[in-house]
């Protein structure tokens, strides 16, 4: 059986160019064609009409892409998820989940194939090489996330500024001065880059900075045993602090055990409260968490509906910032 | 369904020179061909065409089939998808995951498009509808799980009888004679057939028998509230238990931390075990659950290998029972 990467071998080129000449994407030099071509004769390859058939018509199949080996496939990943895939299926498509690495080689592969109509991005990087995957594929696409180049780029994304800012404003009216946030690690070569670390990350500094309260930011791991060692070192490196917010929600209910554990009381030692959780997370924790409500369900949605709009020629969606929503649990108090 | 049986009578040609056409295989003359692509258009047989012309094809996409609307898409089902994928990348496949709903309906009209090689079955039930579709669409597929008939059908699954087992042994050996079994909802419409609650609970009572404790067994739903519940239930109703195994490895934790709450000490006044969980979910407790390790990780590349190994031509992989590992944590020691 001769696939597109043996052609592409073939013929001493890439896989996408392959790809150019099967679905007339985008143009190829003349000597580029016909080295394809030969090489799709010498082989034997038979799927050029299969995939220009497919290329010109509608499978009612749409992808989210989500690179589920490298980031945690979550809670409120999977929030996100199943409201796409309800949302897809209210328009009469299918969304299946594409678990293909950041790097855009994975997607370029299928999207080569043309076995859907059009691809949702999650897990979206600063400078993410799958955009340019999907626009020189002529692949319709929305972002749930946003890169810093957003020019025409259809997208829905957590307004990230207003979320950690009603976070810090609800700890500040309780009384908190002395704030840790527990972040993400930006140092992580598989983060580094990732738009939901950074953006929350500059928002905490600036508001904080505008509150005028003291803080520290510990970048964590997005694991429980990485947020009890986080509680671990915010109990001897920063005493004083009284409340913790914390990004990732692994890592908060870990904080929380790890205080727990240390002999100090959620939430009448310290408050701790988490930036971006699912509900059914917050109940997993003693106390239960107070927590940001990830507009998961929301996301999920208007990036499938951006998407299917492009599909069906409809009017675009517009941009959407949304918010998550403060939901007061146990684990935050005035301090003592 | 039109067939090109049917184009060929309404162009007035051969079936051969349809299939000419539609498979670029010999030179039609112009009128022909358009007399045969009108005939198709009139009919509406693109799409069919399509669907034929991929089903003589090879993908290298596989579809893992998940419910994910109705079942929860919790830590254990991350573990098999991601290990999955894991191992469909490494034999040079793409793994996606669709969520389509148990029926099989979704799935049939899936499956038809022809758009991937074969299906991984999860979330099977003892009679489940998703085996016929693959089997009459003639879908290569392999399970993770069991229906109740499983002649000539390609299957893994974890052996719940050596995991009951182990687990019952565990809290014997340690003095426990008085059991509660948290087990799954059987009167839960989307959960009344499916197999490892059914398997599991048929363990348990066979397996409590032959050791002659006492044991009652109390359904409870995926939910952590729901095993806060339970924990509330076992101990109004049974105070005498000195020991508690829980299926589901939300309530899992709703159960440790319902008796925390209600002020009984987890192991000191009652041990729990759960019977089948994450690793990473056993950490989020207080104290840290003993567990049956869930063997998401082996099963999910399990149930993969035998199906590329169908796809393949390869000797089918035997069918293949994985028991779930103790782990011994802190929420277990003998009774007072």
């Amino acid at each position: 059986m001769v696939t597109m990467r043996d052609v592409a071998k073939h013929a001493g080129v890439s896989i996408a160019t392959v790809s150019f000449v099967l679905n007339d994407t985008k143009p190829v030099t003349a000597a580029t064609r016909l080295r394809i071509e030969q090489a799709m004769s010498e082989l034997g390859f038979r799927r050029n009409m299969v995939a220009r058939a497919l290329a010109s018509r509608k499978t009612h199949i749409i992808a989210m892409a989500y690179p589920a080996l490298d980031h945690r496939f979550g809670f409120s990943a999977a929030e996100f998820f199943t409201s796409a895939a309800d949302a897809a299926r209210k328009e009469d498509y299918h969304l299946v989940l594409w678990p293909v690495g950041n790097d855009g080689h994975e997607l370029t592969e299928l999207v080569g194939q043309g076995l859907v109509d059009g691809v949702v991005l999650m897990e979206v990087q600063l400078d993410d090489p799958r955009v340019g995957v999907l626009q020189r594929t002529g692949t319709p696409f929305a972002l749930i996330g946003r890169t810093t180049t957003l020019e025409g780029l259809a997208h829905v994304d957590i307004d990230f500024d207003t979320t950690v800012e009603q976070a810090v404003d609800y700890l500040h009216g309780l009384g908190h001065r002395r704030f840790v946030m527990v972040a993400g690690d930006l140092t992580d070569p598989k983060f580094h880059n990732y738009g939901p670390f950074v953006r929350s990350e500059a928002a905490y500094r600036r508001v904080s900075a505008e509150y005028g309260v003291e803080t520290t930011v510990l970048p964590c791991a997005d694991s429980t045993r990485a947020g009890q060692g986080a509680a671990a070192t915010l109990t001897r490196d920063h005493p004083e602090a009284t409340a913790v917010l914390v990004l990732n929600e692994y890592a908060a209910l870990g904080v929380v055990s790890g205080l727990n554990r240390l002999g100090r009381a959620v939430p009448a030692d310290i408050s701790v409260l988490s930036l971006l959780m699912a509900p059914d997370m917050a109940a997993l924790s003693d106390p239960e968490l107070s927590f940001m409500r990830t507009p998961g369900p929301e996301l999920g949605q208007l990036g499938t509906e951006s998407l299917i709009r492009q599909l069906e020629g409809a009017d675009p969606l517009p941009p959407q910032l949304v918010p998550a929503d403060l939901r007061i649990g146990a684990s935050t108090a005035p301090p003592r």
